[in-house]
């Protein structure tokens, strides 16, 4: 097969047009479910291998032929529960999803550097799982469904790396007899994601390890994280229906909310309304349905604490819900009083936490550092509560005491696109290391911002003892504490707003149409519809610009 | 801490009757989901002893010593989806939880033997975890929650082990000056799933190699899988409300199913029920909504065949749905037109698969081979379709040239318990080898019947073209085909009916609460309450005897 020769500029700008023009095959789970070009991928795809050309070419002396070689790709393995033989639903490996849009298991993928030639390697069953799973598509079939250039059963993939790598099954051909030098590279995944500390593991199979002198994992690894921080079009536009569907699930949620539920009927509702709704079949991450006191714990609804409590009246819920659709994510927070009536203690936190999510978003731009902005979140907050009478002091000698983390103990948000908490917030050449200091150092990203990324703005304030405990035993921060004033607050949880925004060229638009203001919220829970049709809180709602006339893109679920 | 000297036929005794009376903590996701005693796992633990008492004594010369040491269980551990933080919501690993019913990650548990002493030994967390993910309870309100004997930090697990060992952490005391032998064993769990054909592996943390001369992996694993194949009097109430919900969810999809509805809709609408109704976070397995020509894929629903066709008039709707709670499955399908209406054809292959399952219900009871009843099934499916024309000649005949397995190419059904398909379908010692031939050899279980099994019992008639084909292509198989009448059939798919039952002193009674007669499924359709008062069909509901007074048990929902 010899390898396509392809200009891959041109193959980039078509990616772009069938893009926009949705040419090609889609994805999508039928009824009104959103219709996901696959060129999406292949546009990825172009961009990659744009780019790990761009860094081959300025790390290699003799250039032309550095750039050649295959990048090869794992895709998820399905998996059984334990010893048994329970199947999950399989999701895709986000890399690899990033890369081919590929949903099933057990695929691997190749580029070929430099022609930008996409393959497809996939398992060729027998007759028990064609009567089990369904029969195997034609090799051609899936060509068309993914919009690549080849497909190939998986017992070819270690012949076509050899030839890639100008060999062939019985060994590499290195330098040839005209002084030519052989350096094809085959270029493996492996690095540190820096959110959980895992290792991604280079692609393997059994075979492989005889290309080891042609392996290089150092170039794929860091490039395609970059690639992956800044999102296309379509990317945010596939983005931008995921945020639809969870924030009218959010709304649903909201109008459905009584007192005397049970936290994980609402993350039942949640699920069911982004699933029959909006095709979302997996969500984001655990459904955290913390009411009452229970917002204190961030990371709620877990195994060990699993939306188990009772709704009592005077509660706050504090709903941190997102879908994912074709593997990209939302991850959007509300909190509202599940009576429907704010307390004046409640809404004093709220407009508190509100006021700090609305001076991030009105200054986020490219240029601006997302360290300063989780900053500008804390002293928003702190700020409220001084004027509620929970602070005394300065709030600039709040700062530098570290008295933000108290009541904001996360990171003010972080990237997201395939996975809720996104690849690239830390790198080594690009960003700072992470800061040391209480709240800074659970920021998952301090980059500097640039248009295409996509964030989560989501400030909360929350009262949590031990944290209490340990701030009135360090008289740095003990001594902004008005100690009474803040115990009326112990035990009531508290509060987090979380909307996912891209950065623009001038500043940002907001993918998240909740209600925010708090009129608003309670609007809804007594019935009256949503989205509005007209903006009604322009300092919140001038980040919902969502297509080229300036309007709010509607899907119609 | 010296051992604690208990009976162990009293704790048995005792178990059973907390058990009874409900005596002691329970398990419950609150308002009205079912409380489950935790004395369920007390009694497990007290039999499993029992068990594993008897076997070391018969297998030892020196009976006594033999039979002390200490049954170690590793808990399943918190994953992260590939190289993500992403936590998939965690789900105990089945043994560990038959035994402690602990439903958190990361946890260990000991039995002592011959005392029965049980510990937990769970992990103790720092600050970052108790602000993200909540404070870690005290080590005797988890003793309280969980009804075992002792609770300790996991950091004093190797400690405990060497002094069940007669050890100490500088190394294990062989036999001392007296003569006396210490051959305590430390036995871990390890063999092999005949479902799935993976091993479960034996316990293990850093230094537990020390033991390996103490090591015992032959005893722990077949005593605890065949003590699984028998279910107690609490595991059966337990299984007898995961199928009541589970069989509300599915009359709720029955009347709520449209034309024009998709097949995943179906599967959104069961979750959503099971859960906010019963409390079932978790589904025993993927849900299969599969209508049309998908049923002749008889695991549809996984990733690649992802329940996302739309449902036509003329649809039959194969469900196969089932929920668990606290780990206890339930598996569950019903079969019905999508438009509310079975046309002739739809009806013949309905009440074609109906009485196969009636055959076999009606049939079953101690002492009975389930391959016995897999054949029944067949037999009694080929019946009809020779009385609907499709089928020539002697079913006796068409069984020895294996046609049954054409139409019915699965097993009949499976133990289930904490798995759908749960373990001790085969064992080396007490059930006969797995059958090479069509049908019986998809058999999960080919045991004698014995009252305190779960079984499913689910026939299915499907026309899968590839096995039509092969049938054709077959003499001995062809010569029965009315090969026009059969191919009027290709296309439509199949039906599938599956309750659970549980096999009783004289028979079995079903724990499956579902419309099975058409008429039954066609009245639910059209919006008559679910279940009738009183029993319309004898024939099907003789079965339906669910406590001491012959009634049936309703779960208020």
């Amino acid at each position: 097969m010899p390898p396509i020769v392809v200009d891959v500029k041109k193959r980039q700008a078509d990616a772009e047009i069938n893009c926009s023009e949705c040419k090609g095959p889609v994805y999508s789970l039928g009824l009104n479910t959103y219709q996901v070009p696959m060129a999406l991928h292949e546009l990825n795809r172009a961009r990659l291998v744009q780019s790990m050309l761009e860094k081959l070419d300025s790390s290699s002396s003799s250039s032309s032929s550095s750039s050649r070689g295959v990048i090869l790709l794992e895709g998820g393995k399905q998996t059984t529960r334990y010893d048994t033989d329970h199947e999950p639903v399989f999701r895709q490996e986000s890399f690899f999803h990033w890369t081919f849009g590929v949903p099933e298991a057990d695929v691997y993928g190749t580029i070929s550097l430099p022609s930008g030639e996409s393959t497809l390697f996939v398992p060729i069953y027998g007759l028990d799982y064609e009567i089990f799973c369904g029969s195997s598509p034609s090799l051609d079939n899936i060509r068309s469904k993914y919009g690549v250039d080849n497909v190939l059963p998986i017992d070819q993939l270690d012949d076509y790396i050899a030839s890639q790598l100008d060999g062939s099954v019985d060994g590499i051909n290195e330098d040839d007899d005209n002084g030519n030098v052989n350096d094809a590279q085959l270029h493996l995944l492996s690095g540190l994601n820096t959110d959980s500390g895992n290792y991604c593991m280079a692609a393997h199979y059994d075979g492989i390890e005889k290309y080891s002198k042609r392996r290089n994992t150092d170039t794929l690894f860091p490039t395609i994280v970059e690639a992956r921080v800044f999102k296309t079009k379509p990317e945010i536009e596939l983005m931008r229906y995921t945020n639809w569907v969870s924030s009218m699930a959010h709304v649903e949620v909201m109008k459905c909310c009584q007192v005397k539920m049970m936290e994980y009927q609402l993350e039942s509702l949640f699920q069911h309304y982004t699933y029959t709704h909006g095709g979302c079949r997996h969500q984001s991450y655990t459904c955290v349905c913390a009411c009452g006191p229970s917002p204190s714990i961030l990371h709620y609804g877990h195994a060990g604490r699993p939306n188990d409590r009772q709704l009592l009246d005077g509660d706050i819920a504090l709903l941190d819900m997102g879908a994912e659709y074709h593997c990209y994510a939302s991850d959007i927070t509300c909190s509202f009083p599940v009576n429907g009536k704010f307390s004046d203690d409640q809404l004093l936190i709220y407009n508190a936490v509100l006021s700090a999510q609305i001076a991030v978003i009105t200054t986020l731009k490219p240029g601006i550092s997302y360290l300063d902005m989780h900053r500008l979140a804390e002293r928003a907050i702190l700020k409220s509560l001084k004027n509620g009478g929970l602070l005394l002091g300065e709030v600039d000698d709040m700062i530098d005491a570290d008295l933000g983390a108290i009541f904001m103990p996360h990171g003010l948000g972080h990237l997201i696109g395939l996975d809720a908490h996104d690849v690239g917030g830390y790198t080594e050449t690009i960003t700072r290391p992470r800061s040391e200091r209480p709240g800074l150092k659970k920021l998952r990203t301090a980059r500097t911002l640039e248009a295409g990324m996509v964030l989560t703005i989501e400030p909360g304030c929350y009262f949590i003892d031990v944290l209490l405990d340990l701030a009135l035993a360090n008289p740095k921060q003990s001594k902004h504490l008005c100690v009474e004033r803040v115990n009326e607050f112990r035990g009531s949880g508290g509060v987090r707003l979380e909307d996912d925004v891209v950065i623009t060229d001038d500043g940002c638009e907001n993918l998240t149409v909740c209600p925010r203001a708090s009129s608003e919220v309670l609007d809804v829970m007594n019935g009256k519809p949503w989205p509005p049709e007209k903006d009604v809180l322009p300092e919140l709602r001038r980040n919902w610009v969502n297509n080229d006339n300036g309007k709010m893109v509607r899907y119609d679920l």
